[in-house]
């Protein structure tokens, strides 16, 4: 698994900067995750295959978070998708997107499935070969969620220097073995699973969590993941804004990840009124020291 | 009057350009034609003042050439706009704007004047103390309008040094040379203001038109104007995909600007599939020399 951050900043009247958009990489499968404007720019600037992207998911309706979208959509049809794209979000976005289509008479001719979500409670959305996709009620001034991202248990590895050993064992036993099976030979003796296999990789997980009140009911739901991305807007110099704004600040985001001792933390959002983003990372780290900062281009191996 | 062309390419699948926007510079006052998505950050990039914007001028409902608006009308909200902005735009534009506005539950706090097109004969749709705009109808898959900024006559300018032989031509009497009356003195005789006076600089305009089918019938209305845009999505080599789509060669650009005699054409809307533009310079150049293609960037000088 691996995040591409494309844009990490709220919605930006004042810089040069792309708003919340990320890629998440699981075997080969991008994920679309928020689509802020731009975010078609960014994915072409960091050369992501647009054609590995076969879902998408919205966080909450606010522009800096869903602007890119119809773009996106519209330059797929100019490439000649085929393949289905599935896209999460709150009700409300299918009405935005069949209206642009509508008035500028643009027949999408790839099938685009929409997922529209209205539940305040956590719900599996998606489950794959590889991973499952499960909602994180946030707390923010419209209907917004956050995602759990987490693959499945994969199989075992082989340990191909034992097997050799074993000359019985012909490769069309590997695929039980992998799943975990002993291997039984002819005289019934049996060779045990752990002899000829190493455990798999531990399968990995990413939350993302923005925008949000700060919220620990959320704790229990992306708890010991591998990866948080949470929102940090503000500095705590600015909590009562965030609070109005319903927003966290990076110390929020340093406690939220400490209560769901997570791997690692990673912060953005950023406030534009913040020249120097880490005094997000400083603040953070006096509560929860693995953390870093989000910024456009940056990739996370998760 | 100066042109600064923030995006000149067409819906651009594969490239790394930015979509039809451009920025017409009239007497210090800051006018928007299309808004091709990531506009607002072109006009960053460029240092334009949003506030110096006042109206916004959209050709037709392609995306390529207005998703980038609703993000800069957001952003102006954020900035604490409070002056009014107008948008002349086909009709449609506003619902699809007002759709958004109301899902993600934004409030426009600035008076925002929506000017629905759908005429089909050119029209007057704006005269201010400065200029005036009237619709150019084009040829396009969908309701399109070109648009026509031209500059009003501007006042004479005083000769200051034979103004000075004359010791009784108070400042009072100088709005009265400007308008091109001549001095009477308290004895009844008369200086003539061509004395007094420099003829004004002649008022410029400037035709936008993209995009569209070769469309002679547009000739009349651009009749020498100082700049004509005209659009050549394509090259010569595929005038028949050109027709199809209802778009314009580079040589059918020049055709229409030789018969208009302009002063000078630009060309753009370019098709990411040519890699070199100067090509379309080249094509047009055999049948009208005043030719140069835009660019992200360029400032042109009317």
């Amino acid at each position: 698994m691996k995040l591409h951050i494309l844009g990490c900043h709220s919605a930006t009247p004042r810089s040069l900067v792309f708003p919340s958009s990320q890629v998440l990489e699981i075997d080969n499968e991008l994920i679309l995750i928020d689509a802020g404007e731009g975010m078609q720019i960014q994915l072409r600037k960091y050369k992501h295959k647009f054609n590995k992207i076969k879902h998408i998911f919205i966080s909450h309706l606010h522009g800096d978070h869903f602007f890119g979208l119809v773009g996106f959509l519209s330059t797929l049809r100019l490439l000649g998708r085929e393949k289905e794209l599935h896209i999460y979000a709150p009700v409300g976005l299918k009405e935005i997107i069949d209206l642009q289509f509508k008035i500028t008479q643009t027949d999408i001719n790839y099938p685009l499935h929409f997922h529209e979500l209205s539940a305040g409670v956590p719900e599996r959305i998606l489950e794959t070969e590889k991973f499952t996709v499960d909602t994180i009620p946030l707390k923010h001034r419209i209907y917004t969620n956050g995602y759990l991202f987490k693959q499945k248990e994969k199989l075992r590895k082989l340990n191909i220097e034992e097997i050799k050993k074993h000359p019985e064992i012909e490769t069309w036993a590997y695929h039980n073995l992998k799943k975990g099976k002993d291997f039984v030979k002819e005289n019934g003796e049996i060779i045990p699973n752990d002899i000829l296999t190493l455990p798999p990789e531990k399968p990995k997980s990413y939350a993302y969590c923005s925008d949000t009140l700060y919220t620990p009911d959320i704790v229990p739901l992306i708890k010991e993941v591998d990866l948080l991305y949470h929102e940090a807007t503000f500095l705590d110099s600015e909590k009562e804004l965030a609070k109005k704004t319903m927003h966290s600040t990076a110390k929020q985001a340093a406690e939220i990840a400490k209560q769901a001792n997570v791997k690692k933390l990673v912060l953005g959002h950023f406030s534009s009124r913040y020249k120097d983003e880490n005094q997000f990372k400083e603040e953070a780290k006096e509560i929860f020291p693995q953390v870093d900062i989000a910024q456009e281009g940056k990739v996370f191996e998760i």
